[in-house]
């Protein structure tokens, strides 16, 4: 019996199991090939079926049309933070951004090289904390932006957006959807481009997933880097150089996954069940451990909670659950604290080990 | 008993078996973690463990001193060729390229969004073929030129360089050695800069080995965004974000499997006996096998040549070679022919399994 641990990690994230089998299972051989899939050429019929069933997974998951590109690029969301507004805001065209945390920071500083960005909400507190994420009426949006960006989970804070924001007309909304992509359906139809590098709900770090309407290609310039310029790598399929082939696979396999237990309906229903546990374990003895997120933010892939802002007991922990094989369950440096991302890949019995934990945690240290 | 060809790809290429058995081995448990190292934090000491004993072994495996930096970057040598020049060029500085083929073409076109760029040979003929590598005194060189770049091995036309330029004092040499680093020793003296894609000799695709030179930061621009930023990537030791860190994995296992077999010179002993066993069968033969590259640049790692002009018998070639488990044996499709990637995971028997095929198929097919 191998010896597993449920990983609680921010990202990169655990995955699941059956898909770490079969990627086992195929290590030496694929499909009778007598190659790995990191043997593969990228430009082979058997990655090419990977790669485009990949594509097709995706976008069927999502109900997306035929107006829809799916890229497997490299490089992150840190590289689409730049990537973004150096192929929609050359020459200094307009986009609002929405910033909830660390992460939109990042895509606001990369977003300034190029654009005229305008903050649409500044949702940090007077400690600079990011404890919310704004309504509709809170959001300042100027109607000749080029889009409108936002963050739609922030791993530190432990916030995510429930009602997606709307665009002025003739805006798209452009989304870091990082570690909250395909936990549940959302409606596409607001949006440009949204992107997510895999190693939270998708699979491991090394591609990212940028999903792209051609219909907006035309505000794209033309002088862009090869490698940054997304009307190339859709005319090329994501193979304009050798991509990162065996994440992709990786990330065909969590989607075939997904399909497999009941698509984004089953996934969202067991998502909030799982964050439904353990908000209700932190809402029920709010004199031990306690959230400060505003209830109505509460992300249901980063459970944010403190004990007693008690930090040796936090430490005390961290390291018991550890020993007890919850693993990961440290707060960002940033905040401290105690975190557990209950991505995709987390199964419930994964989040009721820890809750029993905690029961137990509890009643030895009250 | 597995089934295993032999890949003749030019890459995505072969990978060292010892290493892929060991990854299946670790799949789901890597170093009684519990975790897959997928699944493993960028920022946990597992992985910091696996990170810098990949850039300590790539390092004592050419010698390198303390000056050096090794980077594990996300976009392949295609980004390589944009953010070299975004760095090092800012402002229209000077450099050279050495045009060699389809690679330093590429290169040179990223170059041209940055800096003031000079061919200082052109190795076409008059058909636009690549069929050698300049010698020194065919150079025209600037000595105001920030660095001379040029790509060490041309997968396509089946060139190497064997005696590296000299550059003009002052200046430094940047590489392109996506195809062929670490296949031996060489001086890095020379160098500020050289960079490889994993995906031939390295490792899996997903992941570009940097190696620069810290003393030659001061002539890098200040003003680059994050991701493309040298500065910053060395700063951060390569995790300004979440990088490829299962590629790094692999890379990480066939630079030790490298020090494992005897370290690069004994590599280099067993890629030229490869190489001179193909290229011997060839000479033998030139009737029926040829060759158009130049006897003194030809490639130890892509050998590249013709049956007779008849592509009806490379067709055939290529079918019965794989049915006989010899794969990837198809010249690149901008040359034709044929061509066998014999990078450094090849061992020398499936060379000779090539031998023994190139023997029976001539027996049959004169």
């Amino acid at each position: 019996m191998t010896h597993r641990v449920y990983c609680f990690n921010a990202g990169p994230a655990q995955l699941p199991l059956p898909v770490l089998q079969e990627v086992q299972q195929e290590m030496l051989d694929y499909k009778s090939s007598g190659m790995s899939v990191m043997e593969l050429s990228h430009r082979s019929p058997e990655y090419a079926e990977i790669h485009t069933e990949a594509q097709n997974n995706f976008k069927e998951l999502l109900d997306m049309d035929d107006d829809w590109k799916i890229l497997f690029l490299p490089g992150g969301s840190s590289t689409q933070f730049y990537m973004l507004p150096l192929n929609f805001l050359a020459g200094g065209k307009k986009a609002d951004y929405v910033n909830t945390g660390t992460w939109s920071k990042k895509a606001i500083k990369e977003a300034n090289w190029v654009g005229d960005i305008q903050i649409a909400h500044n949702a940090a507190n007077e400690d600079g904390k990011f404890l919310y994420v704004p309504t509709q009426d809170q959001l300042d949006l100027r109607s000749d932006a080029v889009y409108l960006h936002f963050t739609t989970n922030n791993t530190i804070a432990g916030t995510q957006w429930q009602d997606l924001p709307k665009p002025p007309t003739g805006t798209f909304l452009a989304a870091d959807m990082c570690s909250d992509m395909l936990w549940r359906k959302f409606d596409t139809s607001r949006f440009g481009v949204f992107y997510a590098s895999a190693q939270k709900n998708l699979g491991p770090a090394g591609v990212t997933v940028v999903a792209i309407r051609q219909s907006i290609l035309d505000k794209c310039a033309d002088d862009v880097p090869s490698m940054l310029k997304y009307k190339l790598q859709i005319e090329k399929d994501s193979l304009f150089n050798t991509g990162p082939t065996f994440p992709t696979y990786l990330v065909g396999k969590v989607l075939t996954w997904l399909k497999s237990i009941g698509g984004l309906d089953e996934m969202e229903r067991r998502n909030r069940e799982k964050a439904d546990l353990l908000y209700g374990i932190i809402d029920a003895d709010p004199e031990y451990w306690f959230t400060t997120v505003q209830k109505t933010s509460r992300s249901c892939m980063n459970v944010v909670w403190r004990i007693k802002n008690d930090e040796t007991l936090e430490k005390q922990f961290i390291a018991e659950a550890k020993t007890a094989g919850l693993v990961g369950l440290k707060g960002h440096r940033s905040v401290g604290g105690l975190r557990a991302s209950i991505y995709n890949a987390i199964p419930l019995e994964g989040v009721k080990a820890l809750a029993d934990f905690m029961a137990e945690f509890r009643r030895k240290n009250g």
